[in-house]
């Protein structure tokens, strides 16, 4: 082993931001020579890149084993089979990428592995005594996202750590989740990023326990919110506090009334505040009921009405009403669908007409938390231009249950009680997931028990976003010069710039160069034939933790160091300086 | 770290070859718990293989960089646009993977990856002074193969390293090769094993040097012919001797001759040998002149007939003739193609009719080296039952040039004088290529030379099968128990064994374990409760190169220390047993 010749690396710096740049991470990459983009979401990656990915694939490979996983890899081509009998063929829907071999047959570009590892316990155990186990992949996976963004923050084609837990009992599953849980801290922790553990979505799944690692940031895509008493969600797994229920006896029976021109809550509230004008309490939009309508459709296509009430002054969260219907998606009504069902009068809809509640159990309706019993609303009468007032909840109407899909503010409780919530945006860096035993089901995997009896392997999956890291250490530490690693992380240790002419400047650049190669640091010299304000500026957009300068000061025989994160620099003793590097980077 | 508890370690061996183990690599990686077959051609890989398979990256990676090669990373899934630049998109035919995304653009699985290479050597540089660079990744590589076989010796996804050289001469290019020649040596040595060096197909291509490195394998797919005079080349690439130009003043004219019923060689010679009986010297098979028909089929699907002459004692080797037309394929000329060229009369098929030559010009005629000016031969008039006699090369027809596709025969010369062929059969483990410009050219890869000229830069290729390594080196150490992996391989260095009941063994077996992995070996404790031969069955199907064995023999102070490959077993003291296994392990 010996030292890099910067005039032999296989690099270049762009002055200039990628035209598609939308975040830090993908700009300063691509301008410091990490990272090419070979197609939409899809990308390339360099000498300096692939050293990164290295040691964050090297750190992520050390906890892992460390709680006891063992390392396995599936093929990323893969046949149809597992993933029909799961249904996630279907399910997955336009994410998938899927192709057909020379012979017809059907297959797909693994997004995670839940099929594989489930079938190839199910070859190789059939014991109780043979678990628990834990496996792992370091591995590239492909999902055909929609709109493929941020360069490598979310690509089509990346590397994912994928764990999975193979337990008999529930008890057991808990302790691997456990593991994975301080596991991914450890990992998080070691890459330097801040982060949050929120509750995400699992209801849908079947009840198991389900939680994100997110990365704080600005740029992320996921919303988060957390209380001060320690609640944390994501927003599509947030649910709010519903309030208690209220004492309807003296609101007066529900009563029709006449609203013309009405269509929507802030023309019916202004109207409201005219006609019907309440002494001392203005109406608001809280004060109706909202009430949206989506067809519902399942992976097979089965298109169902869903009718979902909010109060007036909330919307609806696209992302939170896909993560509760999921795998359904919700598809807008249309002019079709509402002549399918006259009883919804557009701009006017509500649960009752003439007192009756509308197409009861033949209509999903769902409600907002907060419209709990007792509660007071005014709605669409299912009339042009007529509204209901005074609708009591559980008492004029009810609903199928509870949906917590609106929009959540500022300010809204935490539905475990434990404050009001505030909301922050975070990157998705890993998911724990106690899986149970879906896959294990559909897929037959049991073992002897203690007394001889078949039972249902109970699972656990865990994913953690190796290329993904990547992009938000870069994201967490770059700064306006470019990127500024972690000593962990950095592609090599120091570089070495030679500033200025003359073979002594050479050969005493050559000479540090050697002996800090020897003490066993990643070392670059920097022997290009360009100013050096070229080189300083590389340096910095490369981000090289320690950049030694050789130039004016060899002749009082002394060279620059310049910390790259702290932005410091000093003079060191030409003879002392191997000595005091290392002791800075190995600090 | 510690060491490993076999019966905590994900695998489980079988007793039953599986069904269609086609070799041993595929029959023991299988049944000792290293792969398992995902689909056709597609394996998974379980912890102990995939041990073994890092190991092998190792050394390439190693040895790359030891040249100065530098790791990238393409995507698998790649663009069609630049395979559509170089015609490969094409040209590869059913052996790619294409697929659609989304948006229904096509792309593919990278079956290897010239034209990402290029492309971005032509986005980084631009002048001489950034060359030579020789650049490399170890990468997941698709080929949708029509029968893929013997496990993961042939599969449809397997690991390659793949290293591309960019000159801006020819000269360059010629070190950038032969430091790759020297680099696969060290490779084949380091992971032991037999191989040759053989010529391979370049000629099609350009007349650039090619050279396969091949592992000697009797199971192997590839036949490679060597002379004593040190020609070696796989039979594609193979050329015979040419005899010298024959005097043919005494051979009388050409003349057609009635040979009714003859429409085969064979009933051709036994007529010749009746009717037309020459003394002292029967006709053979050897003196007719076999003409042969196909369609030949341009990957864009333009069908042109061709006609290839050789002796009559000679096959056509399907093989030969696919690579001599690649990226054309030779399809059967069949009923319909006879219909369309009725001067060629099946079963009578030669190169002249009444003494003209057939639709010179429009059909292409080669003809096997032994076809030499002056060769004087019988072969079909044209005419049902007819044949023609003294039909002399270069005197009564000419052919388009040699073609030399017939199969070649132990003792056949080879092309340059080096001697008699001998026939043997290998794997091709590594592939170097002088690629010359065609890609760069495609692609538009220039650099500014000395004088500010642009010029093409000239490129090498240079595959090595990293997957394929795995399943050759266990091939060429197995026996009848199972693997016997060179220590340098080993997914483990040492089993040790309980072979007994008792705390004390368990003890000392757990101590020596300890002491082992302390000292830096990777170590498995068999603590199966199963008994001592399952253990000894399983150690030898794994394939540990040392075994130690705790049981009886404690009692009076010794363990046994088995050698896998050498099938030695010894009895060492305990006090000792570490310092002895340390020697041997690291011998």
């Amino acid at each position: 082993m010996t030292y890099t010749l910067m005039s032999e690396l296989f690099v270049r710096t762009l002055r200039e931001d990628p035209a598609d740049a939308e975040v830090p991470s993908h700009r300063w990459l691509t301008r410091a020579g990490y990272i090419r983009r070979a197609a939409p979401g899809i990308y390339s990656w360099l000498p300096l890149g692939l050293k990164v990915l290295a040691k964050v694939e090297a750190i992520v490979r050390e906890e892992v084993e460390a709680i006891g996983a063992q390392e396995v890899h599936f093929p990323a081509l893969l046949p149809r089979e597992p993933y029909e009998l799961t249904n996630r063929w279907t399910e997955y829907g336009p994410n998938l990428f899927r192709l057909k071999d020379r012979k017809g047959t059907d297959m797909l570009l693994g997004p995670t592995h839940e099929e594989m590892f489930t079938l190839m316990v199910k070859d190789l155990y059939s014991s109780y005594k043979d678990l628990p186990v834990i496996l792992y992949q370091v591995q590239t996976k492909y999902r055909d996202e929609a709109r493929p963004r941020a360069g490598i923050l979310r690509g089509r084609e990346f590397t994912m750590k994928d764990s999975y837990s193979f337990d008999a009992t529930t008890e057991g599953l808990q302790v691997a989740y456990d593991k994975h849980r301080v596991c991914y801290q450890k990992i998080m922790e070691r890459l330097g990023l801040e982060y949050v553990i929120v509750q995400a979505m699992s209801g849908a799944m079947g009840g198991s326990r389900s939680e994100e690692f997110l990365a704080i940031s600005e740029n992320g895509e996921d919303d988060f919110v957390r209380s001060p008493g320690g609640y944390a969600a994501n927003v599509e797994a947030a649910s709010i506090a519903a309030p208690p229920a209220q004492d309807y006896s003296q609101i007066p029976p529900a009563e029709t009334i006449a609203t013309p021109g009405t269509a929507t809550i802030d023309l019916l509230v202004s109207f409201l505040n005219t006609a019907h004008s309440r002494e001392g309490e203005p109406w608001t939009a809280s004060d109706t009921l909202k009430n949206v309508v989506y067809m519902r459709v399942s992976p097979e296509g089965e298109r169902t009405p869903l009718m979902i009430g909010v109060p007036g002054d909330r919307e609806i969260d696209e992302k939170r009403l896909e993560a509760a219907l999921s795998p359904d998606v919700a598809e807008p009504f249309n002019d079709d669908d509402f002549e399918a069902y006259p009883q919804l009068v557009k701009g006017y809809i509500g649960p009752v007409k003439d007192s009756t509640q509308i197409l009861s159990g033949k209509l999903e309706y769902r409600t907002d938390p907060r419209v709990v019993e007792g509660s007071s609303w005014i709605t669409g009468a299912n009339e042009k231009d007529f509204h209901v007032m005074n609708l009591v909840a559980g008492r004029d109407f009810t609903s199928d249950g509870v949906m917590d899909v609106a929009e959540i503010r500022e300010g809204d409780l935490a539905g475990d009680g434990s404050g009001p919530l505030s909301i922050a945006r975070g990157v998705e860096m890993g998911h724990i997931f106690q899986l149970g035993q879906k896959y294990a089901e559909a897929l037959g995997l049991q073992v002897l028990d203690e007394n001889g009896k078949l039972v249902t392997v109970t699972m656990g999956s865990y994913g953690f976003g190796v290329t993904r890291a990547v992009a938000m250490v870069a994201e967490a530490t770059c700064d306006d010069k470019g990127l500024a690693w972690p000593r962990n992380l950095a592609p090599y240790d120091v570089v070495i710039i030679i500033a200025g002419k003359g073979e002594e400047l050479v050969e005493a650049a050559s000479t540090l160069a050697q002996e800090l190669d020897e003490a066993g640091l990643d070392v670059v010299l920097d022997d290009r034939s360009v100013s050096p304000g070229v080189k300083f500026a590389d340096s910095e957009l490369i981000g090289f933790p320690t950049c030694v300068v050789v130039g004016r000061g060899l002749a009082d025989g002394v060279v620059e160091v310049r910390d790259r994160t702290a932005g410091t620099n000093r003079n060191v003793e030409v003879a002392r300086a191997v000595e005091e590097i290392l002791g800075e980077v190995r600090a």
